[in-house]
């Protein structure tokens, strides 16, 4: 089963990069509001059960994927998975 | 309208952070087979329109947001806004 972490940085937290991009596409002309950058991973996962994915992913991110501190993440599967 | 936009490298394209997170989630003891590590941008647009929007973000992209010769992306939009 395949899912995707998309990791944010919490509201309130310094995005340089979200402010530079931001800045960048006022300078290009776009009507921009504000912008966040984040990042994502694709991780491919052994079981095809969606609650224990979930979980499995859930413990990535705290050990490894994010610093729950200033980022928050949410986790999503690929279409037509079929849920637990 | 808030849009956010998944970057992610094309298959084939080297994805050094992508193996790191993937022999560090091994290291761990998590079963998984590939990671891939991309990013993602939150754009907040001024127009409610929602395929005026989607030009509007390919156009960012092209000019700023993405590498087309080694990124590809997707689009999506915040659930709950309405379709063009």
């Amino acid at each position: 089963m395949r899912a995707t972490v998309l990791v944010r940085p919490k509201p309130g937290i310094l995005d340089p990069q979200g402010q530079a991009v931001e800045s960048s596409l006022r300078h290009l002309g776009f009507e921009v509001g504000t912008a966040r950058v984040g990042r994502l991973v694709d991780v491919d996962l052994q079981t095809d059960d969606r609650a224990e994915a979930r979980t499995q992913l859930e413990r990535m991110c705290e050990q490894l994927l994010t610093n729950p501190l200033i980022e928050s993440y949410t986790i999503s599967f690929e279409q037509g998975a079929a849920d637990a």
